[in-house]
């Protein structure tokens, strides 16, 4: 640090996805000072309290984004008024804060910090990244990972080039990248497919949570990609309750099995349809370790190699795009 | 009706499944003197009322499966006793009355007559009919479409050789019979995904209920097929979200639309897996009409044909079986 004040930050940088928020205080090298994770997703925004209980008229939403956003940032921000604030994520969507853009793939990831979002406050305002579409084939968006892309590469540097870069989450996301172009990503609804059959199907009535079972996850892998596996995921998931009925998978190896499934169905699709494009990419994993630990282990079964985690890919991403759009820099003319 | 009763049955059949029971008294030529349709599957059990309240203890199971029966066929049995009762369905798993065997595919389904497993009850007793289970690959059981398929069986009679019978439903089935022997059998989750995903998924949101929409459900199976739908069926389906993003999709084609691409998938797998197999089977359908409506767009969609439908293959299965199981025989012999 250069200035006088060793925690004086540059950058106040949100996450901010459907089921949470992540606050980041970034300082002036774009290292994280403080970090915050709140519950306060979009689709689980805060209600206002008056005299200690809730309002009884529901808040109108523009109150509520900003009940959260002062959660996530309002004691940074009043410490330090003149912080720009820059976020990511589903509150740029139709049902978010403000609606941000959708550039167009293909697209040079450059663009996204030209075509930010201002959301006007009282106070600071917040600039919103845009999010991507795909329109040719079937239609695919994305908001929050081309942060986490455009984190990736920062991190990676200019030589990387023929990038697939994997986002294991709810929905997964494949991203081919080549000079800093976007030119074509696949969504895959595998977590969030997860939880529907478990929660709410016959095959997670005979499951219990025992903890992590590799073997039993390994064993899913392996038949999504065996002779078994041909009829598809549609059929091969009922196999989570005849296993079970025929005393050949526990209970608690019902989760794993499962995962180990669906992932390897993903990753097996993955895999057919890089050998049938003749691609060679170098791919990288971005995400939750232990979901990247899964994906890892599927992504060697199927032949492609065990890929580097990138990490803080979203911290990065923000921080680099706040630079690029020239926010950063505009805060950095501090006295002595 | 060659007996002085003109209303005289042969045979009260049951058809007993996880969410509801049907129940048929049936003449002596097979023919359904009345059928009843209850909401007790096994999973829904009524509990006994005592003094206008239900019972303060829950009844145990035996009593509720007692209670079900008598609703289903109780007032039947008191007009005539000596009536034989048989049952197919969930009513045979662990979690029904009794548990039935399972026969074991490659199986000539003349076996199933001679293996029905009775339940003693105070009365008449029930006879249950075996389930099938497949070993081989994955494991694969039934429960309640061996008697369809016996029954589809005996309406095309002998000369019906290699068979596939599509059994559409929660779980549908597609069924190889090969001069009176099930050899192979797949079960696809359509069904229950259709629902899990539409109830319990961000895609269900932005849908409602319309109506029917065929072009919509047309889409869907076109979908699955196409280039687009290389990703597998765990990819497409985000497009159910992405198109209505677009505006390409309102949100009463949804369901339609949904419903295509997972009945896509599992006749385009189905498809391949005969291509491969080079098997040019002859395809009969059984089940709902509207279901089996569906399902034979997309096998015509798929080049397979528009096959014939089994109609009332559960209550000429049971019958069947009955008569083979010499069940009918015995109540037959009343004096002019």
């Amino acid at each position: 640090m250069t200035t006088g004040k060793p925690d004086a930050a540059a950058l106040i940088a949100l996450d901010w996805g459907t089921s949470s928020l992540r606050a980041y205080r970034m300082g002036s090298d774009g290292q994280t000072l403080d970090a915050r994770h709140l519950p306060w997703g979009i689709m689980n925004l805060p209600q206002p309290v008056q005299d200690g209980a809730l309002s009884a008229a529901p808040a109108d939403q523009d109150s509520r984004f900003e009940l959260a956003f002062e959660h996530a940032c309002g004691d940074w921000l009043r410490a330090e008024p003149h912080l720009p604030v820059i976020a990511c994520g589903m509150v740029g969507s139709a049902q978010g804060w403000r609606e941000a853009a959708y550039l167009d793939v293909p697209v040079d990831l450059r663009q996204l910090a030209g075509q930010l979002t201002q959301v006007p406050r009282q106070g600071t305002p917040l600039h919103i990244v845009p999010g991507l579409i795909q329109r040719h084939g079937l239609p695919n968006v994305m908001r929050g990972e081309e942060t986490q892309v455009a984190g990736v590469l920062d991190t990676l540097g200019a030589d990387a080039d023929d990038l697939l870069i994997g986002l294991p989450g709810t929905h997964s996301k494949w991203v081919s990248v080549r000079r800093g172009r976007v030119t074509h990503f696949d969504t895959f609804m595998t977590g969030e497919v997860y939880a529907a059959l478990r929660g709410h199907t016959i095959l997670g009535r005979t499951m219990s949570d025992g903890g992590a079972d590799p073997e039993a996850y390994a064993r899913g892998l392996r038949v999504a990609g065996a002779p078994a596996g041909r009829a598809g995921v549609l059929s091969t998931i009922f196999s989570a309750r005849t296993l079970s009925l025929t005393g050949a998978l526990t209970a608690s190896a019902g989760p794993d099995y499962l995962s180990g499934l669906l992932i390897g169905h993903e990753i097996a699709t993955l895999a057919e349809m890089l050998r049938q494009q003749g691609a060679t990419p170098t791919l990288v994993l971005c995400g939750d370790d232990a979901l990247c630990d899964r994906y890892r282990l599927a992504l060697d079964h199927y032949g492609l190699g065990t890929p580097a985690q990138a990490r803080h890919a979203t911290e990065r991403g923000l921080w680099h795009l706040a630079h690029a759009a020239g926010l950063v820099r505009a805060t950095l003319t501090e006295t002595p």
